[in-house]
């Protein structure tokens, strides 16, 4: 059983050991709504019946192995392989829940999060984007060295020829967006968007020739003189914002052929943006289906023997 | 009578026909905290009895020109002089106000804002600075060509050799860190500031060598990575973004010699930081004393012909 535990959601799905879907359910508690520690009591309704019934190992990833998490999973430094992440899983027991009763406690394996950087040079961190990737992985094609996964935090990580993930970086594009569009003076002059390509393809333009650090009072003027209209002022700072952000991307990570491909892994509405903001820096993408997660955490579980006959027959 | 009529206080001085100071007094009847435009009813309890006794003419600067205030005022466009302003000054007439009568309805001047870019290429718009820099300019060095006000919004400006503001750029530094630093992700791991300039000195370091859009993330991995202290990642945050802005505003504007001090107009505390960042990056600056809007008013009011005894004798 593939468990995919975040911050807000828990995405539950059931596998065959050849990782065809037999089934799958979601629900909202995430691991910041989890009150007071009881996760087992979040989790067990979603999935008691498939434990009693399957006797499946059960494989997480996510901010469940946090600090805010069931147990906290120490992070693996990069470069890290699937096999790297399988050696060093995490554990934590949940225990049985009243209502949803499973013949024993559970164990349930946690995927550890990356790491990289250093004490001097400062950190990264990621938590359930390694799982995503390593599913990607498979599905990309193999000559495909740079992903990004756009988001609250948007991540961009680095295949080695190896199979490791070789090296990420975090831009905070999705909050600075909700942060600024409404909580900030730029907030003031704004009304609910209405989708414009055009609008979001200006703000693209003008991060690919300017600074953030200076464009972002343009949002505000623009609405005060008249350059774009209220609800089109959202599009035009989703492009400064996402523009920055690639514009940052392509110069730290420097893919040395824009017509290889960057798969990109997010929701189909923000994927679809970043298309449209790389292919204005003359970088191809393709958008990746969506689950690999799942299958990250099967490819994870493999490497780790949690689907070899003794363990199932546990 | 000077008025500084910003957004969140107001600030009244009485000044004799030579500049010298009378008397001050300061409210926080800011713009943005007036109800239903009853600006006399905020105003005249600060100094209706200076209007009864000396009869002086009222000139102010600020948001009270801004959509928001008494009256908009239109901007000026850049390059402009204080007499380019004096010739453009607003007009709102100040209700007599029960409780602070006057004997006549007060005629209030206002100083415009100023813009700068155009429809295709963007604005940037400021309010009250302009008077501020006027009165700076009178107190700097000729050779000084680039002032850096800091703030919520900072503002760099430069003067051309004939006395103009030839142009300037707004950067939202001091409100990305209010943001950042109490409704972020990032604010989850800090604790209350204690200044440490040796953190704010890292922040600025890192700033200066990367780009903001990750760096950003970085905070929040410090504190969980137990790379700074909780209470010293405030002034980390301070350090990346003030860095980020020096960094920015000094390929915007390159000063052509590093040893020309760039005078600081702001708040002890600020300048005090930034002082301490631009010395990372070789650049001189001097601190400039307060008031400099009290000395552009009356400039501006010069300027317009306020003083003159004609105008006096109304």
């Amino acid at each position: 059983m593939a468990i995919d535990w975040g911050s807000s959601n828990v995405r539950v799905a059931l596998l065959d050991a050849q990782g065809g879907l037999i089934d799958r359910r979601a629900s909202a508690a995430g691991v910041f709504t989890v009150q007071e520690g009881r996760f087992a009591a979040a989790l067990l309704p979603l999935c008691a019946d498939w434990i009693n019934q399957y006797a499946v190992p059960l494989l997480a990833c996510g901010m469940i192995g946090s600090r805010q998490g069931i147990v906290e999973v120490p992070y693996v430094a990069c470069p890290a392989s699937a096999g790297d992440l399988a050696r060093q899983l995490g554990m934590a027991e949940l225990p049985t829940v009243e209502g949803f009763a499973t013949e024993q406690v559970q164990q349930l394996h946690i995927v550890p999060g990356l790491n990289t950087g250093s004490q001097e040079t400062g950190w990264d961190v990621l938590r359930g984007e390694e799982t995503q990737l390593f599913g990607a992985m498979a599905a990309a094609d193999d000559a495909a060295r740079l992903f990004v996964l756009p988001g609250t935090h948007s991540k961009w990580m680095s295949r080695s020829e190896s199979g490791h993930i070789a090296s990420f970086q975090t831009y905070m594009t999705g909050e600075l967006f909700e942060l600024l569009s409404r909580q900030s003076s730029l907030a003031r002059v704004m009304a609910p968007a209405q989708w414009s390509p055009e609008v979001f393809q200006q703000g693209v333009a003008e991060a690919r020739a300017g600074a953030l650090e200076n464009l972002l009072f343009r949002v505000r003027t623009a609405g005060l003189m008249g350059r774009f209209q209220a609800h089109e002022l959202p599009d035009y700072l989703s492009g400064l914002l996402i523009g920055a952000e690639i514009k940052a991307g392509l110069q730290q990570f420097a893919p040395p052929d824009p017509t290889i491909p960057i798969p990109l892994l997010g929701s189909a509405q923000l994927t679809q943006r970043y298309a449209i903001a790389f292919a204005q820096f003359g970088q191809a993408v393709v958008e990746m289906p969506g689950d690999a997660v799942f299958t990250g955490l099967l490819a994870i579980a493999q490497a780790a023997g949690l689907l070899n006959p003794a363990t199932a027959a546990n």
